[in-house]
C-alpha cells in the first residue's frame, strides 16, 4: 500500500521498451517524424469465420486522457534510465496524431489492418502496448459471445462471469464486449451503471443456506422482490428446490412475477426435462428454466441435441476468459516512416518466421459487396491512395494462395478504417451501445452462412490489391538485397 | 462516453444477485446476523503440486475503499429493483466485519479455506464477487510463474505480457503476481511505479525499421542509452542482426553496457547456439542471449533439453493469461450463520454434483511440519475452536480417500489463516513485496521435492480433523433427513 499515487495515470501503462525507444527518437531528432503503425492479427479466434471488432470505446478514453503526471515523471526519473530533457518533454505530451479504426460491431479478419495510427513517431510508439492490451482481449470476448449467440437462437443469454474474469477491468470491458456480441444482460452491476447494459440476477445458494431450507428462502425472496427466479439446486433440485419454488409461486400468485427457476449443477439435460414437466403440471407453462454451469457454445449445442428444456443461458468462465483461446495475439507494426527529406517511406519486418512478416505501406480496407444482393465478396486491402470505387472490376486474390482468385464486378466498396482522430482532433461521432449491437446484427446479414457456422467455416477472402502486393514484393526484395550486401 | 461518473466506485463491482439478496436480508431483519463465508478451490491449477496464494493486497485496497457513492445509489434506484429505505442504508455502508486469509507467498491447496469472511451477512455477501474476481486470476499467474521459475533455475525471467493480458488490470496485478511467483522484472512501467517491481525493456522491431537497417538502429540506441540489448531478428538474425550488434558493441566499447541480444522468432534452439558462438568468437562471452516468443515452462524445458544457449527468458501470453487454465474457479460458500437466538449454526451446500459440496463450520487451516527436519507433513483443517498444538499426535486422513491416513507426532502446527480485519478494524501489518517474494522461497524449502515437480507431482495431504469430518457428516445427514421429510 505504500505505492499509492493520487495522480496515477495510464501514460506508464506501456512496455518499458516503448519509453526507451521514445528517448532514442527524441534525442536523435526523429520523434516528430510521421510514422504509420497498423494493427492486425494472424489467426482467426476460435477458428471462427469472422471476429467482432470491439475495444474502440476504451481506446478513445485512454487516448483522450493520455498525459504524464508529476508522479509518472518522478518515477521515470528514479529509474535512472531517462534524461532530464526527455522527461521535461514528456510533461507536455499529448496525442497530436491521427487514428483510423474499424468501428465497434464490425467484422474483422486476420491479416488485415484493424486499426491504424498515423502520428509523430514518439506518440505512435507510446500507445502500442495499451491499444493491444485492449484489443487482444475485447475482440476475443465479443467473438465468443457472437458464437454463443449463434447457437442459442432467439433465447436469452446472460453474462455471469465476473468472479472468473482475469481481474476487475476484464469483467467490466468483457461484459460490454459480450453485450455487443449478442448477449442480453450482465450480472455485473457496475457494468450496468457504466455502460447501460441490463443487469440480471436474483439469488445464490447462500440465501437458501441462510434460511436452512428452500421454502423459507424463496418466500423471503418473494416478500422482498417482485421478479423472482429461484435457484433450486442447493439441497436437492427435484425433491426440494422445484417443489418449493412451485409452492411459493402458487402462494404468492400475482403478488410476484414468477419468472422461473435456475439450475446450477447436475445433469442439465435430464434435470431440465424433469423440471419442465413439473412446472407445466403445476400450471406454470410460462415459467422459464435458467441454466448455468461451465456452459459455452459446444455444451449448449450438445444440450439442445439432447432435448434439454432450457430457456435462458447463464455463461461465465468460458466466455469471460475466452477459455479456449485467451488472447487474440494482435500486433502493431510500423508500415511507413517519414525520412529525413520529409518523404514517407514504406517499411517491412521480415523475421525468421514467414507468418510474422508484415505488409508495408499505409493501407485501407475495403469491404466489397455484391451490388445486387448486398452479400459480401471479401475484403480488399489497398494502399491508402487507391480507391476501388472508381473501378468497374477488381481482381481479388490471396497473396498466400495466389491460385485462389476471382474477378469481381458490379460491386460496392466501403472503406472500413474510419477516422477517429485527425491531426490531434477527435472527429468521430460515437455510436450508442445499442447502435453498436444493431450494427453487429446488420453486419451478420451481409455475410454468407458458410462464413458463420461455428465449426469449419469457409475462409472469408482478405485480398491485397495488385499495387499493395507489388509494394510488398519490392520491399522483400530490397531487404534480401540488403542482407546479401552484408554477406559480401 | 456518456456514462462517465467522477465518483465511480467499486461498490457495484459485484453480481446483481448479491444486491438482491442483501435487500432480502436487510428487509427481513437478517442483515446484521453474523455469517461466515469461506473461499476454496476444487482443482489444483495446471495440475501443479501447490498453488501460490496472492491477491490479498488488492483485496485490502478494495475493502478499505468500499462504500457506495451518490452515483452508485442513483444507478441502483434507476433500475427500479431496490427500495428507497434499503438504498438509504447503503449510503453509510462500510465493512465492519472480520477477514482472515492466507498471506501472499504462502502455498495453498485445493479443498481448504484460503480466505474467510466473518461479518454481518449483508456485508459478507456484497464482497463475494470482487474477492473471487481477484483471487481467481492472481493465484493462477503466481502459480504459473512459480512453475516457470522452477525450470529456469537461477536464470533471469521477465514478464513481458501486458499487450496480451485480458485488459488493463490483469497486466498490472498479473505482473505483480508473477514477481511474487519468482520473476525478476516486468516490462510494464506502471507496475514498476505502483509496486516497485524492476522494469526491463530496450527496443522493438519498429526501431530497426525506422532506421531501415540494424546497424544504424543499434548505433542510435547506443548513443542514447547506457544498457543495451539489441533485438536482432527484424531482417535476418544471423546475417544482419547479430553481426551488426557485435559491430556496434565493439565500436562503443566501454561507453555502453552491452548486455546482449534478443531473439523473438525462428528456431530458438538452433539460432541461440549459433548466436552464442558468434558472440563468443567476437570476444563477448558475457553478453547474454534473451529469448521471447510464446514461451512457457514446457517450451523452456524443451529448449534446455536441446542445449539452447538462452540466458534470459521473456514470457508473455502463456503466463499473463494463464493460457492453459485461465481461471482458478475458487468459490465462496456460507459455512455458518447466526440464527434468530444469536447462536452460530453450521451450514452446508449439497448440490447435484458431489464435487460441489461444501465443508460446513468456521475453520482454521494448520500447516503441519516435522519438528526435526521442518518438512511439511500436510495441512490439517479443524473447526475454528480446535488447536492441534495442544495434541501430541494427530491422525491425518483424507475424507475423500479415507484409507489414506497416517498418525503424525513430533510435529509443529502453524495456523495459516491470519487476521486481516477484526470487527471492522484493520489489524494486519502488510509485508513488503520483497518480503512476500522471500516468503514464497522459504515456503518452497519446507515442501518435499515430490510436490514440486511440474509433471505428475505427489498429492499434498489436505485433511480434516475428526470433529470437522463428523460435523460435515452430521450436516449431510440432516439435509438427507430434510429431503426425505419432503417426500413423505
Amino acid at each position: 500500500m505504500k505505492f499509492d499515487y493520487p495522480d496515477d495515470s495510464l501514460a506508464l501503462h506501456t512496455d518499458a521498451y516503448e519509453l526507451s525507444m521514445m528517448q532514442t527518437y527524441w534525442k536523435q531528432g526523429m520523434g516528430n517524424r510521421r510514422a504509420v503503425f497498423e494493427s492486425f492479427f494472424r489467426k482467426m479466434p476460435f477458428n471462427n469465420g469472422y471476429a467482432v471488432f470491439v475495444g474502440l470505446d476504451h481506446i478513445i478514453r485512454y487516448i483522450k486522457n493520455l498525459h504524464f503526471t508529476a508522479s509518472d515523471i518522478d518515477y521515470l526519473k528514479s529509474t535512472g534510465q531517462f534524461d532530464d530533457d526527455f522527461l521535461e518533454y514528456l510533461r507536455d505530451f499529448r496525442f497530436t496524431g491521427s487514428l483510423r479504426s474499424f468501428e465497434e460491431g464490425d467484422f474483422v479478419f486476420n491479416h488485415e489492418p484493424i486499426l491504424q495510427v498515423d502520428a509523430p513517431m514518439i506518440e505512435a510508439q507510446l500507445v502500442e502496448t495499451a491499444l493491444l492490451n485492449i484489443l487482444n482481449y475485447q475482440i476475443m470476448v465479443a467473438t465468443k459471445a457472437s458464437r454463443i449467440r449463434s447457437v442459442v437462437g432467439d433465447q436469452s443469454v446472460m453474462e455471469f462471469g465476473t468472479r472468473r474474469a482475469q481481474e476487475l477491468d476484464a469483467s467490466i470491458w468483457g461484459t460490454r464486449a459480450a453485450y455487443i456480441g449478442g448477449f442480453n444482460a450482465t450480472s455485473n452491476v457496475r457494468a450496468g451503471k457504466l455502460f447501460g447494459i441490463p443487469i440480471s440476477g436474483t439469488h445464490a445458494h447462500a440465501l437458501v443456506q441462510a434460511y436452512m431450507n428452500d421454502y423459507d428462502a424463496f418466500k423471503a425472496y418473494a416478500q422482498t422482490h417482485h421478479d423472482c427466479v429461484f435457484l433450486v439446486d442447493t439441497f436437492d433440485t427435484l425433491k426440494s428446490g422445484v417443489p418449493n419454488a412451485i409452492k411459493v409461486a402458487k402462494e404468492f400468485g400475482d403478488k410476484i412475477n414468477f419468472q422461473g427457476v435456475r439450475i446450477d449443477s447436475g445433469d442439465m439435460a435430464y434435470l431440465s426435462k424433469r423440471v419442465r414437466t413439473m412446472l407445466d403440471e403445476a400450471g406454470f407453462p410460462d415459467a422459464k428454466i435458467f441454466a448455468s454451469n461451465g456452459l459455452d457454445e459446444k455444451t449448449i449445442q450438445n444440450l439442445k441435441m439432447q432435448g434439454a428444456k432450457i430457456d435462458v443461458w447463464g455463461i461465465g468462465t468460458k466466455l469471460i476468459t475466452a477459455y479456449d483461446q485467451p488472447t487474440l495475439g494482435a500486433v502493431y507494426k510500423l508500415v511507413a516512416f517519414e525520412n529525413e527529406y520529409g518523404e514517407m517511406v514504406d517499411t517491412i519486418k521480415i523475421s525468421n518466421n514467414v507468418s510474422k512478416m508484415s505488409t508495408p505501406g499505409k493501407k485501407q480496407v475495403w469491404r466489397i459487396n455484391d451490388r445486387l444482393d448486398g452479400k459480401s465478396e471479401g475484403d480488399y486491402i489497398t494502399l491508402a491512395d487507391e480507391d476501388p470505387r472508381k473501378l468497374s472490376q477488381i481482381n481479388m486474390f490471396n497473396p498466400r494462395f495466389p491460385l485462389q482468385q476471382k474477378d469481381v464486378s458490379d460491386f460496392t466498396a466501403r472503406p472500413m478504417l474510419k477516422e477517429i482522430w485527425r491531426d490531434g482532433e477527435f472527429v468521430y461521432t460515437e455510436p450508442t451501445l445499442e447502435e453498436i449491437r444493431d450494427h453487429r446484427i446488420a453486419s451478420l446479414a451481409a455475410l454468407w452462412d458458410e462464413y458463420k457456422r461455428d465449426l469449419n467455416p469457409e475462409v472469408y477472402p482478405v485480398d491485397l490489391s495488385q499495387r499493395c502486393y507489388d509494394n510488398k514484393m519490392k520491399l522483400i526484395h530490397q531487404v534480401n538485397e540488403y542482407v546479401k550486401g552484408l554477406e559480401n
